[in-house]
């Protein structure tokens, strides 16, 4: 038997809502995961790249083996019913860049997992398969997103359950994804980031939250502008992440530019802005990636509303 | 020529928003405002109390000259036209509680602000009457209910200028304000608060402000649960309010009860509940107040929708 799900690339963080808020962006992995028919096969994984969008530097932060992430959520889902996965092929089908904060990694737990669940018969609900991504991923910001689709804000609770709702984007508000081509490890985008702030800066991005769902609902673009901002991991990461400043700093005049925010830990970045003027705004980052000489691609995108999904046979 | 401005009191902080989020509640300061006839009688402020809910010793939180919040906001008002008061009665009827956490400043400042633009012709609009009395009060958080009435975020921005923005609260869930007799005054209450925070702590408002505005635009009472906690102000707080722990505890097992919060920088504290299971609700919070030994008032409020207006003659 052979299951395939197709999972989406995800956005977390967006400004204010580090750890927090995620969205899903209709670029996608495809897991397959099918049981082998010879016993004692063991495990097998397989990453098939796309070479435009990832180079074979970015595929040894895949490890192919059981110590992969893939394999250890598909083994927490059988170890729950009392189970162990012995003999699978799992093919990755890639097409999310990898290292570039667009939630490769959660797309690969949460396709494995799905694929599995659908192997075993579903043993597990969706918040079942939520707590055990959110457990081998760490934070649930890009899990959420990747299984139900659309912008989501989620947290980890203290007694451990993962709290996940989905918010209304504006279909009026334009994503631009900049995915730069050097690569940065999310452990050393997180080893930046202090363990005390100040308390003003931790008010700023509280209030900051607040006006992100108030201005989502009500459709408020000098409110989402305020929104967009952040004190809490930026400024840290700014030093790691070279054209963020550069790009924010030439973006600030062009009223149809609602933020610019990091994607997840970086380094790609997400430009959100009115549909208005949006040549203009993609010359400018164009221009300033030229200027930096940083290849990058540049993605417009609409929101991804299904998160994964099990493909048909 | 007289005038005379009716301003609500308000709750600030409500949890998670702390410094940004406020809600006006049906009680209120009447203030007057009277051009003296004759020149050179300078400024009088008398302040009529309500006896009930105001002692000897809260009336001398109010300075009745030209140190008085009202009477520097009402200067600045003039200033900002290049005039300056000279003969004043201001008179205050007092029915918020002095010195409990709900906006008596902010009210006073508020009403002698209004009643003095309409007196001046109004020459400052809604937005510039946000921004003089931010300055005299220090945060925007009661002074923006104050006016506009309702539920509100607000917040004073690095350039100066003052965001404010109602949000919806569902008609459903009740406001039981208790007021115990003690006083704690703001600037005490603010000297506890640390200069750091954990990051964790600033994430975990910024995720609880994001849930508080979700939960209020979609009514989703299980997520209000959660929104209405916070790690920023009340952990610090707590000691100085006898009294708020105890109900919380006691409270946490009420389904109904959606929070139990601090009224501004306390010593108020408000109960969010549903409307199921009241009596029961309320029974509890007295009950807990006689064991402490402490008087407490109690009132069951709507919100108040109007904000400040001016009493027709």
């Amino acid at each position: 038997m052979k299951v395939s799900v197709r999972v989406p690339a995800t956005v977390a963080n967006i400004g204010p809502g580090f750890d927090c808020l995620g969205m899903a962006l209709p670029i996608y992995n495809t897991i397959t995961i099918e049981e082998t028919v010879l016993p004692g096969t063991g495990i097998e994984i397989n990453v098939l790249a796309n070479e435009d969008v990832t180079d074979e530097l970015s595929l040894e932060h895949i490890p192919m083996d059981e110590n992969s992430i893939i394999y250890k959520a598909v083994e927490l889902l059988y170890n729950s019913i009392g189970q162990t996965p012995s003999e699978l092929k799992i093919t990755i089908h890639s097409e999310i860049p990898i290292a570039k904060g667009l939630g490769s990694s959660a797309s690969v737990i949460v396709g494995g997992l799905i694929a599995a669940n659908e192997l075993l018969g579903k043993p597990a609900d969706e918040a079942a398969l939520l707590s055990i991504a959110t457990e081998v991923e760490g934070h649930p910001d890009n899990i959420t997103p990747a299984i139900i689709g659309g912008l989501t804000l989620s947290s980890a609770e203290e007694d451990g359950s993962i709290v996940s709702r989905n918010l209304p984007w504006p279909e009026e508000w334009v994503l631009t994804v900049c995915v730069p081509e050097y690569e940065l490890a999310t452990e050393i985008s997180r080893s930046v980031l202090p363990k005390e702030v100040p308390l003003t800066d931790a008010v700023y991005n509280a209030q900051r939250m607040a006006m992100f769902v108030q201005a989502i609902y009500t459709k408020d673009e000098e409110l989402m502008k305020l929104a967009l901002r952040d004190k809490l991991h930026q400024p840290y990461r700014m030093k790691l992440v070279p054209g963020f400043d550069k790009i924010s700093e030439n973006l600030k005049h062009e009223e149809s530019v609602l933020g610019v925010v990091l994607s997840g830990a970086g380094p790609s970045i997400l430009v959100v802005s009115l549909k208005t003027n949006l040549d203009k705004v993609k010359t400018i980052i164009k221009e300033t990636w030229d200027e930096l000489s940083i290849n990058a691609q540049m993605y417009t995108l609409p929101i991804d509303k299904t998160g994964a999904v099990v493909i048909p046979e």
